[in-house]
């Protein structure tokens, strides 16, 4: 995140965590967690990270990202938690984005996601990417 | 690691990194490698991976090593470093395995195919998968 933020404005924004006995509460978690997800967005570009979302190579990702951040409107990407994301906010995705076809954790995903950031956006700088 | 020795026996092996100047001797790094590696394997039912490799979701992995461990045939997964693994050791891989398309540091792909291995046998042990 450090990284990232030295080449561009960037925020990461954790909201609320619904809690209940996991896969019976499953969508009472998520809606609880739709509504923290709402208030936070306000017009920008959403991006949710599903596995049914579209896959691309890092630099057909840098490329879409390229043309994302030279708009006026910011991108935000959406990860969901343990239980996935609610319906509702799947359905205000202006992309549905798949890191993998496996299922990764929340933590692991969240990483690949900044770390493909930070790829990305290293390269449109023309800065070589160090791992 | 630990939590998948648990249920299946498994080593990690890390073979001597080839040295150089990055991308001008990547050939060279990689043939050092490569005879690493060699040394390393002996008869193994050998996965390579590879961005151009085979994509799979969690069960199908989880599907493929079920089958691969209930053989007598141990299996080596075997993961390039920065610039990536040499020609012959793909050639000799019984399959060509991609976690994504999109290409991941040799640090978080080793993490990701660890989650993996590790979710799909405690799957298949009828165990629920903890984050």
């Amino acid at each position: 995140m450090t990284r990232i933020r030295q080449l561009e404005p960037c925020d990461l924004v954790e909201v609320k965590e619904g809690k209940g006995p996991a896969e019976r509460e499953r969508e009472k978690i998520m809606e609880i967690e739709a509504r923290n997800i709402e208030r936070r967005i306000d017009g920008e570009y959403v991006v949710c990270l599903s596995d049914k979302g579209r896959e691309m190579n890092s630099a057909d990702f840098a490329l879409f990202l390229e043309k994302r951040l030279s708009d006026s409107r910011a991108v935000a990407f959406i990860l969901g938690g343990f239980a996935g994301l609610g319906e509702r906010i799947l359905k205000r995705a202006d992309l549905l984005f798949s890191l993998s076809r496996m299922t990764l954790s929340h933590e692991l995903a969240r990483v690949v996601l900044l770390e493909q950031i930070y790829r990305a956006i290293s390269t449109q700088k023309g800065r070589p990417y160090a791992k």
